[in-house]
């Protein structure tokens, strides 16, 4: 910035990159987050505050002078931190996970310190490119076929997140399905997943403006093992054809958020190139567990599939946010989603990203990507899974060992889901057990689980994640669970 | 992560979380970002590099084996920096910039540090909070009225970009109308822009499911200083309703992208109350001014709007990306968004951002605007805008007393727009002139501007606000066009 007269009877001249702050700052930053790594440990996974707590702390107004870098991180660990449920600590198994690394960290940095946007190619051509580069390099690693990388006709592209690359890919759909029926038809528009599949393709579905009664959820069944059935798929389809709809859109799942399940790829991917609808696969969990060639069984039959997705954020250390998104076919995808301005001049030959998201700005995401698979190379992330999955099935044996217990569905990748039971109560009691198991467990502090409720059983769910997670994690948490079930069916 | 068998005979364990390395590499990286802002200046802002000069330069499989971080940061420094278009130089005048601080540098390295999603206000209260304290601040700093704060009864949310803004509130007002008309109705809901409105409410408004037919450019005219003008707004709804269709939706916009040009809000509102239409203000560029009291005048009637905008990642020194959105009454945004999933418990009390958002998952923002504004306090931001805005005087001044150029348009913020001219030649050359211009200052690598095509005009756009700025670079770049000119116009 330029130099004013001060205005504000500031006494410095405001310098925001000034070089030698920024080495001193970013020293006190990094040691702060050290520290607050070395300390996850023993924090309580989840804050005992309640609504307000933070609100009532801070100043109503911003100030109007600047403070130390001191101040403001003597004010984070004073008054944030505590509020925090530390999605980092050890001993978070609530949800999958948001998992973190130095180098998907320092990628992080790296992007923020670089901060060019790529939504043309030429509006930073490297920052394309790189990405092209990194997309390619994790399909490889997934074993996709060619079809879905750039060198072999399709392309990729890194999204935030899941529920971006869904409503993307849905619009997609969408606008080719229409561009054969009718473009005032999209009130007959059908989607299909399963009632395993997460939420973010009925609001995606929702926000494209398919009506809420256009989304079908097809019910699963424990004799299917909770699988999108394809039978199931496929009469459901006919039917709506026959009531004179249009079928356009089948999501399938390589994960699901309750049980882990993964539906069967090649099977829906017949059904639906058999009615010509787009097919999504939501591999934002189980996904990266396909870089180890003992889960790539799971996308056999991806050659049938339009579009896939995977969350690098959620099992591969990248850090919030990077979502990737491959398709066999991008045109569909750029059609829908190209919009010209004339300021951005594009070039037709190269990949414009912004024809390929919602948004026209975006982060750097693929330096930080590229960092992490580069910094780790592909045998350590693989090592990263096999280590989690080796801790759930430690997990799981204990559970299954101790007859109170019971595991409600095997375990799939790293998620263990169980419920406490007793022979002196009846059945219909362990949900309410289970969910008074999990809610003292979580009020310890000492271990963070979540639930769900699944028609009349309640069950819980155990992700092992956390970078920072090692054995003895699992261990304590076992011995915390049988503690806290003695005190509740002695 | 646990440890394992190495199944790789990878040598030694991988801890992806090691504190002591973390020390070491984010060294490292800041050592590498110092030096990187350091030569900006002497760094060509647009590459010279052809389609594919990176691709064919890295492997095209990912390594196996991790490599060390100075080998990483060799590689960008050697291959992909040379390919950057480096929008934090100084001389980087294309676009609205991306500005980047110290301060939104390290707040992002903490948001990353942290690492926690606060979707729900359980799923990390503080998170939550914070976010709610930090869009009331910036609120207050705007001037906006209370009702647009949390503590006033609206309330506010941290997103990416306006692209995803604008599009949640397309859907909210989409569903409000389709609630009074029936849900059946998509295909006859009408938006309204200018013809001077960002592509995104294009982009955004076709994402919803509304045809391309029913988004209404309204044209803007010199006479009326390119402004959208509430009379032509009004003519146009009154003829949709003859023709039994049914305008939702009208965006408004401080600072718009060619021009910078603030349409006149408080017409526009009461245009928008008499039709009940949603009425939205894209203050993505413009609306950062508005901190300063001088600029709050273009809020006038910002009481009539229903949902408002702004990129502080453009002018406010956040770095990439932090887009805030404001609404009056956020129950509806709320009503269209809110999914539920039974893993996810909300507390019908607090806010739950998911609902707020197109996605669940969610980077902490919050933190790092927090920072920001807290490190720097509002005196200095106001500063920063008031510095960028008095070179950007200087630069028009400049141009406007050299004879062989022509501003097209007065001076909106910091944003300069100009032609090159000559009495020597015809008219008509003008804009042919005006581009050699432009490529060939671009190509020296000395500066980067952009260019834009309106009607039969072609002029330059040139934006003030890198943070690295100063009035020598402003002098520098005259300089430079001087003396181009002067090869062109002799």
């Amino acid at each position: 910035m330029g130099s004013l007269p001060s205005p504000n009877d500031l006494s410095n001249t405001f310098n925001p990159m000034d070089f030698t702050e920024l080495s001193t700052e970013s020293k006190l930053v990094v040691d702060f987050i050290t520290q607050y790594y070395q300390t996850l440990e023993t924090r309580p996974v989840q804050p005992r505050v309640k609504p307000g707590f933070l609100t009532g702390q801070l100043p109503d107004e911003a100030p109007f002078h600047g403070e130390s870098m001191e101040e403001i991180l003597s004010i984070v660990n004073e008054k944030i931190v505590p509020g925090l449920t530390h999605w980092q600590s050890p001993n978070f198994h609530a949800y999958f996970p948001a998992s973190s690394s130095n180098a998907g960290l320092l990628g992080e940095l790296l992007c923020s310190g670089l901060s060019v946007i790529g939504f043309t190619w030429s509006s930073s051509p490297a920052a394309t490119e790189l990405e092209n580069v990194v997309v390619d390099w994790m399909a490889k690693m997934l074993n996709l076929p060619s079809s879905f990388c750039f060198s072999g006709g399709g392309g990729g592209v890194l999204q935030a997140n899941t529920c971006e690359a869904v409503l993307c890919t849905l619009a997609a759909a969408r606008d080719k399905a229409l561009n054969r029926v009718g473009d005032d038809q999209i009130n007959k528009l059908i989607v299909y997943c399963s009632d395993q599949t997460h939420f973010t393709i009925h609001k995606g579905a929702k926000l494209i403006g398919i009506r809420s009664k256009n989304i079908k959820s097809i019910t699963t069944h424990r004799e299917n093992e909770f699988k999108l059935c394809p039978n199931d798929l496929r009469d459901a389809i006919r039917s709506d054809l026959e009531a004179g709809l249009v079928p356009f859109y089948v999501c399938g799942t390589i994960g699901t958020t309750a049980l882990g399940v993964v539906d069967p790829i090649k099977e829906l991917g017949k059904v639906a190139r058999e009615f010509d609808l787009w097919f999504h696969v939501d591999g934002a969990y189980g996904g990266s567990a396909c870089i180890c060639p003992e889960f790539q069984h799971y996308l056999d039959g991806v050659d049938l599939v339009d579009s896939i997705s995977m969350n690098a954020h959620k099992w591969l250390l990248s850090n919030l946010d990077c979502c990737f998104l491959w398709l066999q076919s991008p045109n569909a995808l750029i059609e829908s989603l190209a919009a010209e301005a004339n300021f951005l001049k594009g070039n037709s030959e190269m990949v414009d990203y912004k024809d390929w998201q919602i948004s026209l700005s975006r982060r750097f995401r693929a330096i930080k990507m590229w960092m992490v698979i580069r910094r780790y190379g592909v045998g350590n992330l693989i090592e990263h899974i096999r280590s989690d999955v080796s801790m759930a099935v430690r997990f799981e044996e204990m559970v299954a060992a101790d007859n109170r217990f019971v595991i409600v569905f095997p375990r799939n990748f790293a998620l263990v889901c169980f419920k406490l039971t007793s022979g002196m109560t009846p059945q219909g009691r362990d949900s309410e057990l289970t969910r008074e198991l999990m809610e003292r467990v979580n009020s310890s502090g000492k271990a963070y689980l979540s639930g769900v409720q699944m028609g009349r059983i309640f069950f819980i769910r155990c992700v092992i994640g956390s970078s920072l997670t090692e054995e003895r994690h699992v261990d304590n948490l076992w011995k915390l669970i049988q503690e806290t079930a003695q005190s509740i069916v002695p």
